[in-house]
């Protein structure tokens, strides 16, 4: 049942003024549940609680966050179609996306489950002292990996269950041993609040402790800006535009102690169509791009919106066949009325440069909060020049680069900001040919794919979902697939401390039975 | 042969006006030589040659780099008696500490030289693909830890050798494919040049690109900020001060594209005597700490600048033994004469607190630059109210704190910034009784020490140097031991990339024998 509150740890709460409601885009109307945002005093508590909470969390033991996560995945399935209904009013996305989702959100909560049952996640690390060493004896040094503290999560607008409330960041924090403080997003608050519930529920019948978890409603900046600067909180994770995310890093990078920010933010996820596979594939290419182009409304973080091809025949006949292709796909709703009003101002904009040819533009009348897709054209110098024309237009939109020789190519590659994914569509005898033009995009993604679509992220240990800025603000690290972990925990170091006194991982005689280094060595053994 | 010129890449260069000349602080005097401050073009020139470095460098195999590694360590040992004089004469350092350290050095290059050619450390993740599943096909993925770019290295005063020039910083930086560029330290520019020099040679001799390492003399901040606010500089390495750390960092993260910056900056490392120790061991602690407090003129960055025990007469017997121990110790010289300046205001400083009592100082005169010890103590309410007690005074000082009881003391640890270390100096049975003065400790420090001394950072693999917030500015990675390298790379994701085209890590016969994770395996098998 949603109720508009907050959870406070376990307790619902709704001391604030202000009031917000969520939209239905697709009906065109407002929801009917009225929720509250957090107050100052409900921030304050949930940051208590949680500074409490992981005093106790941390040390806690593998195989009982494993149930923890286990029972939040079964807990969110329990909600079944209420959970589904909520999502579809929330967001104006079909059913089909909402239980593909929600399956993404329990398998990712239960890969971090497994991960941490098993326990060699930790990177235990062992070097033995030798009291006999000269000129000073060697000491005994065990390095582990420890939880960094409470850490805030902000949802994500266009993924309300695997990037939100239950999603990746909040599955591999509490993974690691972190609390966890959900800003809830405002679009799917109703969707937040009974993940949220599942997620309490979850934590009592394990016993975790209260301010394991806590979901802050907000419609405007301060809640979330209020907890960035709270110093309580030890990490931030993100996922939505480069202005917000940027807002954030600002804000965490300038406390007296400033703390990590991982934003996974804008791509526009440049798709480079060498000649040969432009000739011979172009038909099927340009039909499998307009799927991948409109796909969730264009709503997704790797949506191709920059194709770059070499000037010809080939990918005049390219742009063609996309062009009448992408006009044939019925439009979709996108996720609120202001995303859509943003896509139209944006692509808009974008279609208005100088120099920019529409190839296609839907241009019938559509129910509100319909977005009509759009592909452009435009040439290399043009695109090269204008700025306006490297930025992310959220939504089901494209401009297609024509090049006029290799060398603009790789200029232009080389002058984008960083990007999530980098595609080159090739035969396989025009990899050596085009070297420098891969390697310049190698230079500005986080995954190159070869002759596919960027979207559809793999949940896989090999994924890296992040990329140099503004893809991410820290491209050491991934959003996606187990090591994600990682940016929620720091190395600890024992030296020469008692064996009984260790934690578990550390100790002789390996009791978790984990693989660990010790002495140099991968291995499974005891000492 | 010092030259007082910089390396731009591996031509000496001298365009710019500003000049400046080392000091030798034992015969306090300048040292002969004069050095020429990087002037704007040369920086730009260095800054050029090693983005160009990077394309090829970047794609260096191990073998390589570990043979460029080695070379350097060799070439710095080649410059025999002309490096360790000249060490000498800009540090005040003694013979045997020069010979020390530069031992340190070789040692931490042949480290990285043999972690890269043995290639394991590149984190190869590996999910193969499933044309077969449902609904789609699983895609190959492919990731392999690559690096970032061109790397500034800000050297430290206090190790003219192992974390400078061709430091830890350096070597974790070039072993992980990264081009260097250091801002040589002022005070020890010709020890810096004498480095430098024998890194171009390595460089040439084993065929790396121009650009791969450069040397920039500066005196002032203006070199040091230019490059970090270069938009070719990717990442930065620093050794130093709080401010000076937190000075980069702010220029940094401000950047229109942030890059990281990790810091190691000020600690005084926390040392909690309990009172089970302190009264059957207090005379031989007293003993060891006064020679922890005063070794190498107490200018390590992990000097035990507070020790922390409960108001007991064993305490007060350990504190009179530590006074009357540390009275005769030798002084020794300092760096430079504005470290001994500085230590001086920051000690009177200390002393001058209300609330404190001087239990040893060394007044006898002293040959110019040399540093006079001493210890203070204070009582817990004085020390918990009185932040000027908190910060590092770089230098042989200490200050004894009596904690009324257990509560006291740990409200005072949970009070503490960031520290590079802790240390715990108890009997067994102690442990359980205080474990949540142990856990408040862990919770501030990167590594914590039993029965023991803080100083001495061992090189190895479970060694962390760094820690909370200002003891680094990313607690996720340490500055010492082989997963430094991890600092300078990114997970980067290959997505159905043809075999052949693969880097030699990730390819399906496993050609270079690594360890890798095959799905879900850590293995050196082939696919």
């Amino acid at each position: 049942m949603i109720t508009g509150k907050n959870y406070i740890g376990n307790r619902l709460s709704a001391t604030g003024d202000n009031t917000y409601t969520t939209f239905n885009p697709k009906l065109n109307i407002e929801n009917e549940h009225t929720f509250y945002e957090a107050s100052q005093d409900e921030i304050n508590e949930a940051l208590i609680l949680a500074s409490t909470a992981y005093e106790t969390y941390k040390k806690m033991p593998g195989v009982r966050k494993s149930a923890f996560l286990n029972t939040i995945a079964d807990e969110i399935l329990a909600l079944d179609n209420t959970l589904i209904q909520a999502y579809m009013a929330e967001s104006g996305l079909p059913e089909g996306r909402a239980i593909g989702e929600r399956g993404r959100t329990i398998g990712q909560l239960r890969m971090f489950a497994k991960l941490v049952e098993e326990g060699s996640w930790v990177d235990a690390t062992i070097d033995t002292g030798d009291h006999n060493r000269t000129p000073i004896p060697k000491p005994d040094l065990r390095k582990i990996l420890i939880p960094l503290g409470p850490v805030v999560v902000f949802g994500a607008s266009n993924f309300p269950l695997a990037y939100s409330t239950a999603g990746g960041d909040t599955a591999s924090a509490l993974a690691a041993g972190c609390p966890v403080i959900v800003k809830s997003h405002p679009m799917h608050a109703g969707t937040g609040e009974l993940v949220a519930s599942a997620i309490i529920k979850a934590a009592q019948k394990t016993g975790m402790p209260n301010g394991v978890f806590s979901n802050l409603n907000s419609k405007g900046i301060e809640v979330g800006t209020q907890l960035v600067k709270h110093p309580a909180v030890k990490a931030v994770g993100f996922t939505g535009s480069i202005r917000g995310g940027r807002a954030l890093f600002d804000l965490a990078s300038q406390r007296p102690e400033p703390i990590p920010v991982f934003a996974e933010m804008g791509s526009i996820n440049p798709v480079v169509i060498l000649p040969n596979a432009a000739h011979n594939q172009g038909e099927i290419l340009a039909k499998t791009y307009a799927k991948s182009i409109t796909l969730g409304t264009g709503q997704f973080c790797t949506n191709p919106g920059l194709i770059l091809g070499l000037k010809r025949n080939s990918l005049d006949n390219f742009i063609q066949v996309l062009a009448n292709e992408i006009a044939t796909i019925e439009p979709s709703c996108m996720l609120h009325p202001s995303i859509v009003t943003n896509y139209e101002k944006n692509k808009e904009n974008a279609l208005q440069q100088k120099g920019t040819t529409t190839v296609s533009e839907y241009t019938d009348t559509l129910a509100p909060n319909y977005a009509r897709q759009a592909v452009v054209k435009v040439d290399g110098k043009t695109f090269l020049e204008n700025p306006v024309l490297h930025q992310e237009v959220f939504g089901p939109f494209s401009i297609v680069v024509a090049c006029k020789d290799q060398q603009e190519l790789e200029t232009i590659i080389s002058n984008l900001e960083g990007q999530l994914t980098g595609t080159i569509i090739a035969e396989n005898k025009e990899i050596k040919k085009y070297t420098t033009v891969i390697e310049a995009l190698q230079n500005r993604v986080g995954r190159i794919i070869f002759n596919g679509v960027p979207t559809g992220v793999e949940v896989c240990p090999a994924m890296l979902h992040g990329g140099p800025y503004p893809a991410s603000t820290d491209s050491r690290f991934t959003a996606v697939g187990i090591h994600s972990i990682k940016r929620w925990v720091r190395p600890f170091s024992f030296q020469n401390w008692p064996n009984d006194a260790l934690p578990d991982e550390l100790k002789n005689e390996n009791p978790l039975n984990i693989s660990r280094l010790l002495n140099g060595e991968q291995t499974y053994n005891p000492i």
